[in-house]
């Protein structure tokens, strides 16, 4: 019998990547293909169900970008933005974690969109409540990817009719208990709705969301910054890096390069 | 000079009411007219911007309706139910302050629209609090008109993609600090609508909601429990009443009778 505790350690932890197929049994992946999506942390993996996983078809960008601008993190960004916060010219955005794989995209659509935007990013808590201010009319749009003090501060900006977009609140995660939010009553005065989504209820949205992404990539008019690990050896530290804040961009550990 | 404190005290309080015109000179009220909207606690007025009231039309129902049912508090709930917790057939339903001049309504359109709901009302916070145990298989809809600890129980029983439509939150507003919420997270992990709003933003449904509850009322399809008090005089006890939750029903003041 094997206890539950060496259960636990004996498997490998999973995120989001990009892998080569060196053996396939399966008719929909060959040997060579390149796929993304759920993978292990290993070197090699015997995957058993490589239905979820997307075949790499535009060979034109940087593998690494299927983690992110062309992976989960740019879908999050896409539907949260354009779905959830429905964003109209001259807006005001207020971003938190916007160096982030995720947050980084939606400063630039809101950009893109004619939004007036201001981010904020890195593990400054003080600075982290102090973005508010830089909005005297107040916040159209809050794309939350913090909670805790941020979210309280925030909510004491937000315009009429203002709309927040709950993406992640990394802040409380590795708390035992979360922070209490005081500031929710003005959910009622301003009129605010307030929306958690998941990036799994969009994934219909890919053709659509490659549609726009691609050529904007391909003209340059959007960047996606990555702050890459080398090695499997390094993969913990940089993942315990992300609670604080420690990483610019979208973080990604290189296991093995083409 | 008069000064802030002078001026303050010497305001009537303003409420929402039902009065006759005794005396006009504006071309849309006539002496002998009965009016409803906000007015002030007091025998006899001077009102210099009639144009907030609403004349009143249909005459086969108590005047007190007009401070309820047929007023504020109805449309109130008809577009946060309607229009905010967009209700389906077999909808899970909780109203705190289901006995209120709201709540008691969002109940009764929930029953109408086929869904299934659990209404908690009074003083009694433990109570309040277990409500949610009556929904095994979770919450789709909450109508929040309490805050606080209510709200961080509900926010742990929601259903995948539940909406909360903040009509209020009566238990935080004498407090000096609001009580913080910690279970906001589930607003991600269940992809929950959470959305405040003011019935100033729905007057133009008045027409559409009176198409709806005129009938209703008559045919005795829905009903109004409302919580009279005679007298001026008692108006303040029964006001700060509402914050502990001791009436049940619509709070309703007679200072005169046709």
């Amino acid at each position: 019998m094997i206890s539950q505790t060496d259960h636990h350690f004996s498997q490998p932890i999973s995120g989001y990547g990009v892998a080569k197929v060196l053996e396939s049994t399966h008719p929909g992946f060959n040997k060579g293909d390149l796929i993304s999506g759920l993978i292990n942390w290993e070197e090699y993996s015997l995957i058993t169900n490589p239905e979820s996983l997307m075949k790499i078809q535009h060979m034109d960008f940087p593998l690494s970008y299927y983690t992110g601008i062309l992976g989960m993190p740019g879908l999050t960004a896409y539907a949260g933005f354009y779905e959830i916060c429905l964003p109209k010219k001259g807006d005001t955005v207020f971003v938190s974690a916007a160096s982030g794989a995720v947050g980084q995209l939606v400063g630039q659509f809101a950009k893109l969109s004619g939004c007036y935007v201001v981010g904020n990013a890195g593990s400054n808590e003080k600075g982290k409540i102090s973005s508010p201010r830089y909005f005297p009319n107040g916040i159209d749009i809050y794309f939350e990817n913090v909670g805790g003090n941020m979210l309280d501060a925030v909510l004491c900006n937000m315009r009429l009719h203002g709309r927040i977009a709950v993406c992640g609140m990394i802040s409380q995660y590795n708390l035992n208990q979360h922070q209490g939010i005081k500031n929710l009553v003005f959910l009622i005065l301003k009129r605010i709705r307030m929306e958690g989504f998941l990036v799994i209820d969009y994934h219909h949205l890919y053709p659509k969301f490659f549609e726009m992404i691609l050529p904007l990539i391909q003209e340059g008019k959007i960047t996606y910054v990555e702050d890459p690990v080398e090695g499997l050896e390094n993969a913990p530290a940089a993942l315990v890096g992300l609670f604080s804040g420690k990483n610019v961009g979208k973080q990604v550990v290189a296991i093995a390069h083409e």
